[in-house]
């Protein structure tokens, strides 16, 4: 039951108003027990990391991202608390994370860095140690060594950077990063099917090069939910009443700030729109939003009825579904090119 | 909203069968957040701590506890699974905490330690940094000195020591613990009164030598609620069910293990009795069981209706109030002998 | 043995190129242990921190400093190893810890912050359980509540906080932050007097509000030397060799920056020079570096020959005296005055 | 430059008599710089662990070691100390980590364990990232997901337990070990041959079952030195000055503690014997010591010029040797089996 955020303005924001400050923060959270049903783990207390590309370019910092994570939790870690109120970043990635799979180590904490890109997960690989070593011997030397920890997540990301023309570039397409999505997707897929693994993967999967970001609510099932994924848009973002409530006011037509996250970050559920299953979710450069179906053999049509009942206790006992009291259809702001994978 | 647990039995236990195997131990509880007032604190991760007294006695290692804390979350701690299945005792105090105040630091993890004497605490002494000078001037220098970190507890805990004739010392009548409890919860209170405090201060303290445990459910208030206090006594505690469901059976009239904790740690409520508010709780070096109030100006008899209304707001807002589904009557197992402070 | 450094440039340095990459940061640095008589403390390895001012104003963030500590060290931290590569600052404290008294935790890593000051220190105030009572009573509430941790260091900041004026304001004149920290010297040797300690105190502390920066090499003693320190300054300070060499550089006469430093930071021996025992060195505001005699019963003239006769087992024997190699005097920048305590 | 020491004794040992108090220790150690060349790698504070056997068999706790593991530098592990002084045990493994390969983790801290056995490694495995998929693909299923950090060292312990019959077996002959530990070492060198690695590995290498030890000191070279390795033997280890002053003491023939150790812990040298280059030590269950020599292409014998004239450039660069100022010739307590790989 990991938990992340994706924010992507055309002004900064200040970490803390997205981290630290908001009592619905993917840190801050009360989150709702009732849903849990795996009572042996304690929630979202096994790490976390926040990365972030800088706001004003400077050529002797060079355009990566800056990483900072830790394993201890991040409602109490001084120096998150610190950063957040001195850091200001135009795209960040922050996840809170709880082991299903990985030891409590920095190696493992999300988001995970290479070159430009950055990337994290929420969810699970089912039989990931069965797939392993055949996802281990489909990468290139270079990015076999980039693995420093053992989880799903990071062998994920090796897999996607062996999918890019050259993962060390210094600008990608957008499509470029959809596609390598797309083929790290399918690649799982099969390797769960020749390895004889029935029980779906959750692949809740973001990547961004600093300009684009492509994130996914997937899962390798027809039947089951995936788990959960938001989005909300608007012009700001602040406090609108003391203790931390935050709310998304939109001013204008303009989409100044796109939020993506695993569960509504507000009270105001209605601003909060419920991205499809099995669909792609896409934030070009010029802060457009794309929303895609991913078809493949798991794909169900939302004019199929079934697309409505997915069983959503697969998810829930992993503790990756949030409550859908505020299911709104998602309107996309451009027509979305369909892909294929 | 901290957790504790005592363990005193004839035989040692695994510590792993008191902390990290139950699945309803104080690590791995999922708690109940429907109690909760207090949404912008996530529970419990902020540090941990396991003292324990040897099975069996050795004249090199000699006599006092052994601690052990950490600030990662309790769950996850690798290093305290491994012990847990390697250190057997016949004393414990286990403690969990979530930072009220103090940072997260092992120098603020309970259980506290000094010569033979191991202390914890939940609750919250109000209004703390008016009146920790006053304290600290009335210890002498050397229990002055053995105060490391920044927590009331700590404060409390060398407040407990001065009030002893030999902190030192290598055994304590019971009744010289029980004294010393009662003089530190009457000093705080003076403090306070000194200090025009008037929010209550939660006061459930255990301290031990070893030998003797003496602990207390108080609040110096008339009409709030204390934080909560259990026990269970039997012969076996032990996993009756996959998963990490244990029982506390009882074989015959003989107790062979006291458990006290801030909340039950089984699913059967029913071996479980709630401490009476304002009340301390004494496990004899042969194991006797007795339960004793603490009569001062915030005491209420049993016979006083008002005794069973005391608001449990106070308490709850704090996260430390557990649900009083099973409230049974308390048998003190011999005639207590009623002191007055 | 702590060591630190002070980076204050007319433009701001990348943090790396003062921490990170040099060979001889404070963190890389391979010590000489030939002088070294503790042996049974290793070195350098409790913990660090670094505190620096933003390079740019921005209203919504404020312009108080922000701090990173570990207590992991700082040579292996991978989250400094990230944050030095992407933060640029005017002004920088620097600080690596070894423990003489206080255990290992974030509350006890330098530099020290309150408001818009920053306060670090090398060296030992001698008997401090003894006049830690002494100290505490003679602080505001809101002072008394500022210490979180269990060090000399951070008592002495609040001893110097509760010296000034206004601990809170948002500017200080460059002679307030002196007087204060006369204040505080003169306020430790009385503290030490009334308890009769005669072990010399090493007090070699640094304050900043952001704008001026207030260093002291001093000990209370006529006849033991001091713990070093150091300082360079030059128009540019920058890598001349592969391998982490860096050297700073003179391009003209303007100073653009000036180092301080507890010993010398690049090979270059002949860019640094020593500091005089039981001086003040000042930064104003505007760059110009200031030597400032402290002159009080422990002040030894340098015109008296007994001067330069200081025995430095003392220092040594602490590990706080690095090798005097390269002793060049000192020229201070203007004609300081000479304050008197 | 890591450092390790092994205790096996017919007595337990108090853990602190080992690690915590002498001065000499591998944690308390002031190492002598001169020999160091690595000046941009601060030593050995990234990280310790010790494992150890229970003194007394217990059914419930069963036969495997417990394993401690911190990545705060060990001397000022308040954890450690204390347990230190709680714990005895008849067979230790202490481990101090200076990084080659491997990040900051206890993942990557030795010694790593596998039911009954322990394992740690001092040296490195030159050009690893050539051979480490390689190695990957000789492992079983079971042995591959073992494997829970990014170091060489844990690699080569899963190579190891590859080699045995059954790795989880309750028992292993001595002679087992030996020959798992040699065919580990074989095929390190084919998998560099192969993958055309010129550079020497540096292979020390103990492996326990909590009976016999199995150790080597080697090199995959014919000319460079290995990393150093000591053993001592004696009736008694104790403190005979105050200050951690320890000295091993022979009061009879028999031998009751045999120590194994990266370098000579006391002041007494001349209790410290060097074991040869390119051979194995076994401490049989009988605390027989052997000393036999591994044959392969890399071996010189001792009657043999060069084996006297190997360069001790390489090891001192990786700060891998001790002073040799107390060579003294080996005596291999029986006849030793020669064996052949």
């Amino acid at each position: 039951m990991c938990r992340f955020v994706i924010y992507k303005g055309t002004s900064p924001v200040q970490l803390s108003h997205l981290l630290t400050r908001p009592c619905h923060s993917i840190i801050n959270q009360a989150f709702d027990s009732r849903l849990r049903l795996d009572h042996r783990r304690p929630i979202n207390g096994d790490g976390f990391g926040v990365g972030w590309y800088d706001s004003v370019h400077d050529e002797e910092l060079g355009s990566q991202p800056c990483i900072f994570t830790a394993v201890t939790p991040a409602w109490n870690n001084i120096n998150l608390i610190r950063l957040a109120e001195k850091i200001k970043s135009p795209l960040v990635f922050g996840h809170v994370r709880a082991t299903t799979t990985g030891s409590l180590s920095l190696d493992n904490c999300h988001p995970f860095a290479y070159g430009k890109l950055m990337f994290m997960h929420n969810g699970g690989i089912a039989g990931f140690h069965l797939i392993k070593r055949r996802l281990q011997a489909d990468l290139s030397d270079d990015v076999f060594n980039v693995v420093q920890g053992n989880t799903d997540s990071e062998c994920a990301f090796a897999l996607l950077l062996s999918k890019l023309p050259d993962p060390k570039a210094n600008s990608f397409a957008t499509r470029t990063l959809q596609q390598a999505m797309l083929d790290t997707i399918a690649t799982l897929n099969l390797y769960a099917e020749e390895a004889g693994i029935t029980e779906p993967s959750l692949m809740n999967f973001c990547v961004t090069d600093g300009e684009s970001v492509v994130a996914t609510r997937y899962i390798s099932s027809r039947h089951d939910e995936a788990a959960s994924l938001w989005f909300s848009s608007g012009t700001t973002f602040s406090e609108y009443a003391q203790g931390g409530h935050y709310r998304m006011a939109k001013a204008d037509k303009r989409e100044n700030i796109i939020m993506i996250a695993s569960e509504p970050l507000t009270f105001e559920k209605a601003d909060w729109m419920e991205i499809r299953t099995n669909n792609m979710v896409v934030i070009t450069p010029k802060m457009n939003l794309l929303q895609i179906p991913i078809v493949d053999k798991f794909y169900v049509s939302p004019s199929d009825p079934a697309s409505l009942n997915r069983d959503t206790d697969f998810a829930a006992a992993k503790g990756l579904l949030s409550p859908r009291k505020a299911l709104v259809p998602v309107q996309p702001r451009e027509n979305p090119t369909q892909l294929s994978i």
